[in-house]
């Protein structure tokens, strides 16, 4: 299976700034497996369903913000890395209030069936 | 469960640094779960015996370098992410011929059940 990891990668990240939650959830269904885990130092996400209803309340959390990724997209097998921001909308990526890194791991039909997410930036009010 | 995320590291490294296969071994199961799976971009294994065995393998490809430490430990629920280097004794890590990143994830009972490894800096022949 060749895999393009820089393309999952930003739509890994679309699938996060999807506003509309069916459009969102149409995504998430392509993208993820329907046992999908996530878990990051705030959040553990069971299931894409459970995911698809986090990124809402992320995005709740930070009206208009938008994800973006930061840096190379380093992939090979079935893992990938990438480093991402959150910010508003005109930030650049060093100066994004927050910045997170993911190994995001597929399955065998290159589904996201695991994402081990850490933060390297928080607000200081996180 | 809490986990001291520096200390699993640092475990992690010694076994990856101990030349006697019988004593890696023995730490090896300590470690790791019995189906723990490695994955790097130069290497599959999977089951701790066959880790075991790779490491031997990469001993005898760079004879008497050192696995170290490198950076902070970051860790949350049960995985954890590291940046290590390898080299010769005496060699700082900003000058390391190899560095290589993991993210560690561990089972119910704190053994390391997956690593996801990348890298960083390879040497040129490699």
């Amino acid at each position: 299976m060749m895999i393009d990891y820089e393309a999952l990668a930003t739509s890994y990240l679309e699938v996060w700034n999807e506003p509309d939650e069916a459009i969102r959830a149409k995504s998430a269904a392509e993208l993820y497996a329907a046992d999908a885990g996530y878990i990051d130092p705030l959040v553990v996400a069971e299931g894409v369903d459970t995911i698809v209803a986090t990124i809402g309340a992320v995005q709740q959390q930070f009206p208009g913000w938008t994800f973006r990724l930061a840096g190379p997209v380093d992939g090979h097998h079935n893992q990938v890395r990438f480093t991402w921001t959150l910010g508003p909308a005109g930030t650049d990526s060093a100066n994004a209030p927050v910045i997170g890194f993911d190994v995001a791991v597929l399955d065998a039909e290159g589904k996201v069936s695991a994402v081990y997410g850490f933060l390297d930036r928080v607000p200081a009010a996180a």
